[in-house]
Formats: C-alpha cells, sequence, structure tokens
C-alpha cells in the first residue's frame, strides 16, 4: 500500500471520534482513503478532513469491506456487534470500548507501557479505560526503582469521559446555574446535578461496593502491567472539567521508598510524560494544562509522611487524546511498524 | 444575663460572616445586643439581623468593650491583632483562623470528637481548619471498631475555602468561559485558572512537599484526636465547586477492617453524621447535596480491596457551615453549658 491505508472510524460524530480526525492530520498518519462510521440518525451529515468534505456513513456489518485499519468508540455493545466484521474484513482492528479489554487473547496496550504485546499478525487491540492509561503512564516508570506493591488512587474525572453529550450537558447546567431568572432547563438525569458539583462515578456498584469504573481501573492496570495480583484501590469521581482527568496517586514500593529525585529523573525521561512540579512557584498538573496536550503531566511529587515505602503524587492528562484517540493511533502506528517487510 | 449575651463577630462581611448571622437566628442562639464588626472599607455598610438594621463598625482593640462572646473569622494575623483585646475585655472568643490552633495550651474543638476539651472558665477556643473538621467528624465514630492506624485523604474542596472573593471568582471565571465573545475578564492570577478546572491547593508548599493547607489538616487532626502519632497523608486539591468540601478517605485499621453494615451502624448513631449509601439507587455524598447542611454526608462505603485492614469513604460537607459558622456556634453553646451554674 504505497500511498496509505484505507481507514474507517467508527464513531466519527463522537467527541473522540472529532479527536481522531484532528490526530491523523497532525502525525501525518498514511491514509488513503478514509470512511467515516456512525449511527443511522448521522447519515446525510458531513465532517471535513484535510479541507475535503466527508460524508457519514452508517456503520453496518458491510461497512469494512477494504479496510486496513478501522478504529472503534462507539461504546461496547457497537464494538462487539461490528469489531467482529472489521476483522472478517481483514482489517486491524484498535477498540477504544471495554468489548474485549479483558478477553485473555487480546492485547490490551498503552504502548508506552507495554508496547511490546503489539506483535506481527496480531490483529484486535484493545484501548485501556482513559482512567487507567492516564495512571499506568505516570507510574509505570517508577517500577525500576522498586517494586510497586500497593498503588490508592482517587480521580478527579472530566465530562468528555462521558461523551460530547456530557460536556454539553456540563455546559448547559453551569450556564443554567450562573442565571438563575433565566428558561429552566431539564437537566439528563441519569448522573447527579453537575453545575459546580461533582459525583460518584455514576456506574453500577458490585458486590464488593466498587463501581464499574473502579473495577475496570484495578482489573485493567493488573493486565497491562502484568501484575496480576496488584494491590490497587481506586475512587472514580466525576468533577465539573470540561477534558481531562487528574488523578491522587499514593504508592506503596515493596523495599523503601525512592527519593524525589530519582522519581523526577524517572519520569522526565520516560515517554509520554512530562514534569510539572514547581514547589517555589506552586506550579503543579491542572487539566487545563493537560487539555490538548498528549503528555501525562505529573507533579506534588513527595515522600508519603505516613508510611516509609510510600511515595505521592498528583497527575492530569486529556481524556480524549492519552486516555482514547491518541492512545488508538500510537497503537495502529506500531502495528504498521511491527507488521513492515524487515529492512533489506 | 437573663436576656443573652452581648456578642461581636469579627469579619461579619465575609461568606462565613454571613452564615454565623442566619445561625444565630435559626438556632436561637441567645443575643441581647449584636456589634458586626470588619475592616474599615466596610464601615458605612449595615446588615441586617432578624429584621433590624445593624451597621458595620471598624474591628479594632476598642471594640470589644461589654462583649460576652466574639466570633472571629477574619484571617489569622486580624485574630492575633485583636483575639487579645477581646480576651483583655473578658469575652469568650472563638476563634475561626489558624492563628492559635496548633499552641499547646488552646483547645482547638469540634464538639463532636473532642466536646470534652470545653471546659468551666476557658475563655479562648479555636475552630480547626474546615477539611480537618469534615474529615474527623465522619472518622473519629469508627474509633470505637478498632484502633485507626491511618488515613489517606484526598480533597475536592470548594470555592468558599478561600472567601467570598474566591466564591465570586469562581462565578466569574466560568461566565467568561461560557462566553468567548464576551469582555475578556482579567482574572485573579493568584491562583491557576478556575473555570471547568482544579489545582493544588495554592498555598505555599513545606519541604517535605506538603502544601499549607495539607500540613494543618495533617497537625490539627493530630491534636484533635488525641493521636499525635497518627500517621495521615492528604492531598488537597481545589475543585470548582461553590462552598462544600468532600474528601475521598482511606482507612487502615489496627486489627482486621471492620465490615460494612458496622460501620454504617457507627456512622448513623454518630452525631453530626448523615449516611447517603444506596449503592443500588447509586446515591451517595455530593457537595450541592451537602450545601446548607450542617450534617457531613458519608457514603461509598466498603473494604478496600487492596488492603486487609482497610476501608474507603467519600464524604461531603458544607464548608461554611460545619467547617467554619456552624462549629464555632456549636462551640459557643456548649461553652455557655458548662459555665452555667449547676442546677439547684
Amino acid at each position: 500500500m504505497p500511498n496509505g491505508y484505507s481507514v474507517a472510524v467508527v464513531g466519527a460524530t463522537g467527541a473522540v471520534g472529532g479527536e481522531f480526525l484532528r490526530l491523523f492530520s497532525e502525525r501525518g498518519f498514511p491514509i488513503a482513503s478514509l470512511r467515516l462510521l456512525a449511527s443511522a440518525r448521522s447519515v446525510g451529515k458531513y465532517l471535513t478532513y484535510e479541507g475535503e468534505k466527508l460524508p457519514i456513513e452508517e456503520a453496518t456489518t458491510g461497512a469494512f469491506s477494504g479496510v486496513d485499519f478501522a478504529f472503534f468508540s462507539a461504546g461496547a455493545s457497537r464494538s462487539r456487534l461490528l469489531a467482529p466484521a472489521a476483522l472478517d474484513a481483514g482489517a486491524f482492528v484498535i477498540d477504544n470500548s471495554s468489548a474485549f479489554r479483558m478477553d485473555a487473547d487480546v492485547a490490551l496496550v498503552v504502548p508506552e507501557v507495554n508496547g511490546n504485546e503489539i506483535k506481527p499478525g496480531r490483529k484486535l487491540y484493545a484501548v485501556p479505560n482513559c482512567t487507567a492509561i492516564i495512571l499506568l503512564v505516570a507510574v509505570n516508570p517508577l517500577r525500576k526503582l522498586g517494586a510497586i506493591e500497593r498503588l490508592v488512587v482517587s480521580t478527579y474525572q472530566s465530562a468528555s469521559g462521558g461523551g460530547a453529550g456530557m460536556m454539553r450537558e456540563l455546559e448547559g447546567q453551569t450556564r443554567a446555574a450562573l442565571d438563575p431568572e433565566g428558561a429552566p432547563r431539564d437537566r439528563n438525569s441519569a448522573f447527579p446535578p453537575y453545575a459546580f458539583n461533582l459525583f460518584s462515578h455514576n456506574t453500577p456498584i458490585n458486590e464488593y461496593g466498587y463501581n464499574e469504573e473502579e473495577w475496570k481501573v484495578i482489573g485493567e492496570s493488573r493486565k497491562i502491567l502484568g501484575m496480576p495480583d496488584l494491590r490497587i484501590n481506586v475512587t472514580c469521581i466525576r468533577v465539573p472539567v470540561l477534558r481531562a482527568h487528574s488523578e491522587s496517586v499514593t504508592i506503596e514500593f515493596a523495599g523503601s521508598a525512592p527519593d524525589v529525585e530519582s522519581i523526577r529523573e524517572a519520569l522526565a525521561s520516560a515517554p509520554g510524560v512530562r514534569v510539572v512540579d514547581d514547589r517555589a512557584g506552586n506550579d503543579f498538573p491542572t487539566p487545563l494544562m493537560a487539555s490538548g496536550q498528549g503528555d501525562v503531566l505529573v507533579g506534588r511529587i513527595r515522600r508519603d509522611v505516613s508510611h516509609p515505602s510510600a511515595i505521592s503524587m498528583f497527575i492530569a492528562g486529556d481524556q480524549l487524546l492519552k486516555g482514547a484517540a491518541l492512545n488508538a493511533v500510537q497503537i495502529a502506528e506500531e502495528v504498521i511498524r511491527v507488521n513492515q517487510p524487515a529492512a533489506v
């Protein structure tokens, strides 16, 4: 394919879909033809890619003929329905949903962490949960400083994790809250009031008292790190922020805790990480700073005064980019590399 | 004083000051006369208390003559300057600032936790840091279930903690963010952008990498609980919420962790606590739910899957009420009780 690949995006009209188009162009992803797929109700609409107006087509099992790369970001049930058709058509499938992540034979990949899972001939790749990706990009580089025994994580998750609809809902509810004289507004009752408010992630709670989001982060982190017995506790909270997730992370090591300088050095040289840790200037990661950035920002690095072997830090990463679209495109780039014939 | 007490409020025009007036009325605090004190620039303004228009007077060392109770909420330097004058005038002083909290001979009181520190003849009481109060109201009742070994806390703190000015700043910046066509707005550069953003608490970082707010919570919790060696780690984050603080709390016990039902029972019967923990309905504490409420709300109660002796929970409490004004008024009510002549 000298001129590039035939690429399909399923969920092209969503918040992550828009980031795919921007990233393809920005990173020069080798595209010969681009097919934008979505649900039937978007058929008739158009999106612009590199100056060209492209029609939205309906995402059906028949839509993948000739496709080399199919990027899925339209929810788990859509992936379960359509990804097999894309694989049958011979495409590499990079799936942003939770549909296949925990299947034993499916590679769940954060390229900076377990890029070695991207192997010649492997066709299906799952993009992990956004909160897990952002966490592991920041945590994995510290494994060379000592064996990690336990993680305690509290999250500050943005509206974008709930899709473009939740982002609009946050803006709309906030507008209404600032103008109590205005017309009353019906709010989306699938989650608590959102304007100037935060809430426990609105996914079902399991028998252990953890919600689905937390359970994903726990299970996926163990799989990606290859540490099936990793002790990890997560509390997932949705905050009134638009598009980047933040996380307060405490890490207990098996031995004594590494010192702050070693941690900063390990992170500064790690791919996908930017250290923002200026104590004197009180300059640390914020979700606004992380928005639109590919890197995960890490700061507030310190020894945990409550535990001789622990450290704490505060991180932020763009949920739509490294948490979703960017991680998927990075997987595809590596898929191209490992499947190329060896140079002569 | 059969008709009540002469009361002074220092910082009457602030966010906490307004809550004092509301609480005095709501709780029937026995007031014979009320003096509203603030900085010179508020002189000439009036506030209404129970239908009566009261002038703002300048808070000076001479302002406490005849005062029985002086409530301070105007910052530590103002308290350091004026509280000694109020004490000299014979007043009971209830101070919301950090000025005297860690003085060995000053009582630092959360009535539900260490109300026994309120003793006949004692004149000066310090109200703890808001984050510490809300934390301890929820944590203290669990001590009867087992010895607490370690706390790991991440906070979600509201604008009100930075005063009425920070609340207005959050609203103003958010308005501007929603209307990018509008006039550009100078933002307060004392802290990072706040609209749809969050940031590490903007207080100075000490040599251990902790900010002033975190260090207060650590030191004050140890003093209030009477556990000078308590292991406690805190990460304080400011979120775009108006007036209630939330906290993600993990508690490690010395023995095995208490079960969820015992925790719920201990909290349900504890003063100042309301359990909001409906797993099936996904109904848990939010700051909006806590706003205007005297109780600290507790939910997401669960065994910590990463530690055999730990539990986690998520709490929310009104920063202006239990975090400040209400805790102060409760102290004063108890001061009245313990200083009354014994019933015959």
